[in-house]
């Protein structure tokens, strides 16, 4: 549900935006698991030391700016804002993003989108005591592991709020080292109560980073995103059989290596075919582990990680059939035996005509250009898109740069890109400038 | 320099080889870093508690032996006897192998050799007291870190008996958990005085395991080595970009991990190539580490061992050139770097005729079967190869497994060729049946 735009509630809202106040808290979150080194690194990993700070600085910035806040089960954490004139139990307009990073990634990718909705409530906030009222509540989100870079593929605490995984699937997570993802929220002190449900909310709005170069290269401060890729992760193992490297004939062996070359380019290729010229496909094995991983010893198992993506079902489908091609032909030309197992699956999602014009309208009112763009990254918007309206928005991400601490995006564009987004929210909150 | 084979004292010193007190002393061996699960597995890195319990062992079983034992600046254990009508000041006539394991290797590989020495020592003592004389001491040599698993690409203790690497060289080199090798000796009570020169020994003898399947298949007892393959151990470090695994597109990728699975397939074919259809050439790529290495990541950096080997010198060097050509053709295809250092090389070592037909001799006395073979695996006689006169002798390993807990030799096997061994070190030392 929305109301159509206000062109001077949205201007209002948008005046508001103080890029000083947002830059503020993304670097005082990127000093939280900072790394050495060139550019703006952090590592903040579900429930470390660093996320914990990072969600306690959120904390209190949301208390600051006179928000009501909620931990659930699996540490999600929720600001919410009731305006003045606001039916406390309207469905409310959410808005967020992710605290958690990488190893080694950025300070942009997630709490820029945090701090990007929470500045939208303060701008809406500061339109307040100019007379304008809201008739809907705005909650400010940080799901729990969008990376999935210790307990989970990713999208785990959106995964949780749309039903996806339940509470007790995503507590009993482990990491590397065993720990749960209960007792690492535990420790943290961020295991709250019950689960939110993103099907409450009337709509959802999430600003990213784009990390890729569409935007840039157009020279386009904000994109609105058309659709997110749908994604399928999958592990396959090799089996086959460890010898001495000296003494074993090249045609004796059984060398999990070699096999695993053989995949790692068939997914390059396959992934090249199903793109074709125009084609958004890609595929990527991002992680490859031998045993026992010794100079002088064949290698007798593999282990490989593949990440799937197109913006079609139809498309992932076919990268995943053309892999299990390959691991077929594997077997043929090698002795080895292989395995593949679906990890995670992220269908691809359409984005709401509804929230898009939303988006498009503030847009055009507060003067931004922009352009449709598709995500070829996952988002949490992915998951409350499957059971509430959503819209995304982009800003650019220099040389196309993200997961890495060269990950940069100028304030001028995180401003842009923020007044949108409060142009945007304010407009589904039904705001009325009186 | 040996003397003519004396059938009768070879068969003297034959008769007395004890396959239980061999047996006893391997076994014993193998309780020292054992490993749980099928077969007979043991882990026993240069220096770690269960190294240094199988030195410990050694030193007790040679001074039950009369042998006195001197431990070197590197670790290297030397028992040596000095039989009552020897020349103390006569060069000796030295055997052994190593102590050391790979992770979860078996109990054969190393340890036969050592006691299989001290076995020939005990049994030549034996046929002293029915009146045989020897002219020659007898030296029972341990030496550190034949694996190279944990400070050194292997053959450490024998590379700097013969010089080719200091004692301030090897004792600076560092484990990955950047402790010294001095410094792990010291702690072990295994750093001792000195070096070792094996260019003082008359005559060397080491037997080993097969580890591949040549005697097995041929349904040999003992095989008598005439070379031992020449080994080129390279590193290679490929740079591309990390990047988003969903975001950048497949033509827009510098993907470090596709780049080595082209090294690692050129390897294979590199090496079947100049192995051709009856040559012995072998390439293996055992480690492969890369970077980030994450799901949803394009790797950035990946880093490859090489281990490339070839009966001579010259089909070394074809290796290392067949890789460096495959490198550059991985460089012009993709926008990677690359860069090969050769990080080890131990020379082709072809055996001396002399102690070949001493070993060959008394296994004719001692009605032992044997066959010409050549070695794939590296060993401590290649070192000790370059300054004396060496010779090697090879039993059966079961379906040619070795570096694994499924290693095994029978003890009929070890018997026979124990006593081989005996025989050739009393026919070195000029034995005299009197």
């Amino acid at each position: 549900m929305m109301s159509s735009t206000e062109p001077s509630l949205v201007e209002c809202v948008g005046t508001h935006v103080d890029v000083d106040r947002l830059s503020r808290d993304v670097e005082r979150t990127g000093t939280f698991g900072a790394v050495d080194g060139e550019g703006h690194g952090r590592t903040a990993l579900t429930a470390d030391d660093a996320n914990a700070a990072a969600r306690e600085y959120l904390v209190d910035r949301l208390e600051a700016a006179d928000c009501s806040v909620r931990i659930d089960a699996v540490g999600n954490v929720v600001g919410r804002w009731v305006p003045p004139s606001a039916d406390p139990e309207a469905a409310a307009v959410a808005s967020g993003s992710h605290l958690d990073s990488v190893v080694q990634g950025g300070i942009f990718d997630g709490p820029l989108g945090v701090y990007a909705a929470l500045e939208g409530v303060r701008a809406m906030q500061d339109a307040v005591d100019e007379g304008v009222s809201f008739e809907r509540p705005l909650e400010v989100v940080s799901f729990t592991e969008e990376e999935g870079h210790r307990f989970s593929d990713g999208l785990l605490g959106s995964s949780v709020a749309v039903g996806h995984t339940s509470v007790a699937e995503a507590l009993a997570l482990t990491d590397a080292d065993g720990v749960s993802l209960e007792d690492a929220l535990e420790e943290a002190g961020f295991r709250g109560e019950g689960r939110f449900d993103a099907a409450e909310w009337n709509d959802w709005l999430e600003l990213h980073v784009e990390q890729g170069r569409t935007l840039e290269r157009a020279g386009m401060p904000v994109g609105i995103v058309t659709s997110i890729a749908g994604t399928a992760r999958c592990r396959v193992d090799i089996e086959g059989e460890a010898n001495h490297a000296g003494t074993t004939a090249m045609d004796e062996r059984a060398d999990a290596l070699v096999a695993a070359a053989d995949v790692v380019r068939a997914v390059e290729r396959v992934a090249t075919d199903v793109a074709g010229p125009n084609g958004r496909a890609v595929g990527t094995v991002g992680c490859l582990d031998i045993d026992p991983g010794a100079v002088n010893v064949v290698p007798g198992r593999s282990m490989l990680k593949l990440d799937l993506r197109d913006p079609d079902a139809d498309g992932v489908e076919r990268l995943v059939d053309g892999v299990e091609t390959a691991l077929e032909r594997v077997e043929s030309e090698r002795p080895v035996t292989t395995t593949l197992e679906r990890t995670h699956d992220a269908p691809p999602i359409p984005m709401q005509d509804g929230c898009r014009s939303v988006i498009a309208d503030a847009a055009d009112v507060l003067d931004v250009e922009t352009m449709p763009v598709h995500s070829g990254a996952g988002h949490d918007t992915m998951r409350v898109g499957t059971c509430t309206d959503v819209g995304m928005l982009f800003v650019p991400s220099r040389d196309g740069v993200s997961h890495s601490p060269r990950e940069w995006t100028d304030w001028a564009d995180c401003a842009r890109g923020t007044r949108v987004l409060a142009g945007g929210l304010a407009t589904l909150a039904g705001g009325i400038d009186q």
